[in-house]
């Protein structure tokens, strides 16, 4: 399989076409963004823990059956994916409320609701990617009704397996974001990554903040949270 | 029956006790306000025109048999009601795509989308009503995922008794905003008022505005809106 031109450039990312109609590549880099773009800065290696990070994620996900775009890591940068039409839809699971949530709705971060939370964002950065319901989905054409079941049910396994494995490592999975994609025979598979940039990590024992908050809030020694998230992955799964 | 003091006031209405410990007295007042209460304004007669309105329509949702706290009207500004604890969600049903919708969304006013729209927004003036969704709701104690679904189905219907009443008066029903109250024996009945204030109306032939945004979008003759309303319906129901 052959590296061809690149198809996207994102925050995070880069995707490459291959030879392979139906395979990409993509390339994790350093870079960080957060408030829709608003604070950027590069964090050394942090291209590198996500690629590692989110590969042994997608394997322990592959073994409880869920269906990911994830093919294989072929460098310390570099995944090989299937190729997927991306839905524009940013799906939220929240365990614990903290972050955006916590702010438009004037809870205090930290609080523990009586049932698990789930979110659409509809993806478009001009718009700032505003919350939105399926209702919303359906009319923008983002999703069917019945694609949005599926993706909801898919979140829901995926947030089941996560937590426990999380929980192993004593981490709290406060919430995190995934996004979808059909591949070219229909089938909606989780897409993007799973990585300290896409998921509130709380140690489960000190509440100590392991993910991307500590580059938002400045909170200082971010890649060795990424660094701690991989060492205890490793530990567990590795 | 008698009038007591006054249990609250609201922007448009005032809220009195009565001897009667399951009826509470509303009165409709001039004032008028938008924009989260920004802009204030007296719109001479509203209130009068509003309780006539809003009988009117109370009476049709009751012939299809859709339960609501309306009991009687008393005289040209006060209704006797069901006492009832109002659900502190706005329920929105969008048929056409206008107002903040489009706004948050970046789509055309006027836009027809495929399906029904409902949204909900949590009645909280401190955060300015932001949208949410079921688990929002849920998770903040305003109601269960089953009395979601019983407003979901009663909204669904008074969105079809309402649009077929104002396509009688050649009126498009473009969305529209109510709320839910919870009667001393636990039955959610319609609450609050269905009138120019809290809908939106275009003559189906000219799409010419015959509601509140006459106000928050300073078009002018708001009263000779909300007349205009009240005259076509007293031609079909009065």
């Amino acid at each position: 399989m052959k590296q061809l031109e690149m198809l996207y450039e994102g925050k995070a990312k880069q995707v490459f076409r291959t030879d392979d109609p139906d395979k990409i590549i993509i390339h994790y880099k350093d870079a960080a963004t957060a408030f829709n773009n608003i604070k950027k800065a590069t964090i050394e290696n942090k291209g590198v823990l996500n690629n590692a990070i989110s590969t042994l994620i997608f394997k322990e996900l592959h073994k409880a059956g869920v269906k990911t775009h994830y093919i294989e890591t072929i460098n310390d940068r570099d995944q090989v994916c299937r190729r997927v039409t991306i839905i524009p839809l940013e799906v939220i699971v929240r365990n614990v409320i903290a972050g955006s949530m916590a702010q438009r709705l004037g809870i205090e971060e930290g609080t523990q609701p009586s049932n698990v939370i789930f979110d659409i964002c509809y993806k478009k950065d001009e718009l700032g990617d505003p919350l939105i319901n399926d209702h919303h989905a359906v009319a923008l054409g983002a999703a069917t009704y019945e694609e949005l079941n599926e993706m909801y049910a898919m979140t829901a396994k995926i947030n089941e397996v996560l937590k426990e494995l999380f929980l192993k490592m004593n981490i709290k999975l406060v919430d995190f974001k995934i996004e979808f994609g059909k591949t070219s025979d229909g089938e909606i598979v989780l897409a993007d990554e799973v990585s300290p940039d896409t998921c509130r990590l709380w140690d489960a024992t000190t509440n100590e903040k392991l993910d991307k908050d500590r580059f938002r809030r400045d909170l200082g020694k971010v890649r060795e949270a990424y660094e701690e998230i991989l060492a205890r992955l490793q530990k567990i799964v590795g």
